[in-house]
């Protein structure tokens, strides 16, 4: 089959690759419903995560189960099935604690820009929908398997309560599905950091109450300007730079609480300083498989709409120019029609 | 008057000062019923922390009021009073939201260690007992002001729960209330982290389960053996290197929480080990002022007994040998009669 393969910098192909079988009992096989591109997704191809050799990539994936393992009892093929981009079984006791994205056999699903894949663990990592969805839900189903539900669980790390005020940081979009996340959870004042039009033009539909557009000392100024001088209960860090990390840290009012989902590269964090700040952080993969099945039936009954993240949709033979377009930000998301 | 003032590294000495003055509306002025020393006097004491000149040390107490100034409304000469080591005003924002030790007017407590101290933001920083308290209840009144508050905040930021495990990383006297902090909070299991005898003992009295007298990746190794694989839901770090923040980060299970109290002297957190760690860090100067009307009020149904902390009593005018039994771990913490 056609999937995509990343050879390096800035180098992403769409190539023949062997079609993906049951290797194990556990696995089943899903035939996508469509495929996306993952800000994640940007590191290595920027160059600014090494890559071992060609690299299958996806890792968002909703669609049709084909083919299951034998031990495989909750799904049989003809179920549309969402997944996490964390494997997970589901029953350890990180699963049971609501860490998903930490189980004790965890893998980072990878393969999924394809018209085909295998997913490991498949009973602990899979959530049928009751029915066929319909064609224009699936954007919104697929938004779910990583991006919303990393938004959202940068929203729950941040603690965000109802009337409380959440500033996020990082218009991609994981930083607009934060922006969702926050206005569900029923925060009052919800103030979106961004520089670009479209971009702010989709927070304040998803549910943003004011737009920073300056960043640095001075982002953090206008911040404390639209919380009477004090600063923000919850911040979502949704980039992973050190220049986020620190912009988060000073928008949130002592006793506040950052929740940081962008994967940080280059950031440290000096303890006397977070000392003095006396604001919690937490962090981490997203344990999506917890909050599959509420943001699933969210969807489902079309109460919200994370799909209109994808700006951009292109075929899978295109996926150089689905990559290109994030990389420049001429889009926020690529779906990819696999 | 005579009182404590620290000279340089290892020079402490008891020598005649001013006596307290009110220097603003909002003082008082109170004569100590006893002073003592905190762990992180010995910050200095130490040389591992510079000191710009002779300083006049301590900031724990309680006591009764002697004068106020004009503006104070809430308390009279003759109160029985315990302040926090956090003067605070107690109506700002952050005092409002929980957090006094973040106060907008927020002065660290100094010259505590002597006969009498002048206490800034009266109205705010004191909390009054209802009658004068009994001599045998001046120990555990003293304790709440710092070292009580302190190890209550470090089981509060790591959000102990009813039934839940609790590792408690340092010894010393925090750690020790950290210790009956969480029991107190109903934790089931809760760990202590001590190599010396008189220590651990004074843990299992307060609660402790469990004793681990390894460090490092043994002492985690320890922990993770007596919590079935997985790590502890809360943990206490009461020191504030390196190796404790280290120790305490690897002994939380994913999705636990760390609260942090040790004032962190050379801690560097690497922002993608505490992502994929996936654990919460709260920290900071403890909001005592908010947890003091509860804790005096333990105290004083005498259903907790922290004054049992301090090991050793000496009169003021011996407190270089005060400050040495704590240096030398001969004591966990010196009361100083005044």
């Amino acid at each position: 089959m056609l999937a995509t393969v990343l050879h390096g910098k800035g180098d992403i192909r769409c190539e023949e690759v062997a079609e993906p079988k049951i290797l194990k009992p556990t696995d089943a096989i899903i035939k996508l419903a469509a495929s996306c591109v993952c800000g994640s997704d940007l590191w290595p191809y920027r160059g600014l995560q090494p890559v071992g050799g060609p690299t299958h990539m996806g890792h968002e994936y909703c669609g049709v189960v084909v083919e299951v393992g034998e031990d495989v009892k909750t799904l049989k093929p003809g179920q549309f099935v969402v997944g996490s981009f964390c494997i997970s079984d589901n029953t350890c006791p990180h699963c049971r604690f609501g860490f998903p994205s930490s189980c004790e056999q965890r893998e980072f699903m990878s393969g999924a820009q394809a018209p085909y894949a295998r997913i490991p663990l498949a009973d602990g990592t899979l959530v049928a929908t009751p029915e066929m969805p319909s064609d224009d839900l699936i954007a919104s189903l697929l938004a779910v398997s990583d991006v919303l539900g990393t938004g959202w669980y940068a929203a729950d790390a941040a603690r965000v309560q109802p009337g409380s005020t959440a500033v996020v940081v990082g218009d991609g979009a994981v930083g607009l599905m934060g922006v969702l996340s926050a206005k569900q959870m029923g925060a009052e004042k919800i103030i979106a950091m961004s520089r670009h039009k479209t971009r702010q033009n989709l927070a304040l539909e998803y549910g943003a109450t004011h737009i920073v557009s300056e960043r640095g000392d001075e982002g953090v100024a206008r911040v404390k300007e639209l919380t009477g001088g004090v600063g923000a209960e919850s911040v979502l860090e949704c980039v992973g730079t050190q220049e986020a990390m620190t912009q988060a840290m000073n928008c949130a009012r002592p006793g506040g609480h950052i929740g940081f989902v962008g994967v940080p590269h280059g950031v440290q964090i000096d303890g006397q300083t977070l000392f003095f700040a006396q604001k919690s952080l937490m962090g981490g993969p997203a344990p999506v498989r917890r909050y599959l099945p509420y943001l699933m039936e969210l969807v489902l009954n079309r109460e919200i709409n994370p799909g209109k993240v994808f700006d951009l949709e292109v075929p899978l033979a295109d996926v150089a120019e689905g990559y290109r377009a994030m990389d420049e930000r001429r889009a926020i998301k690529t779906l990819l029609r696999v």
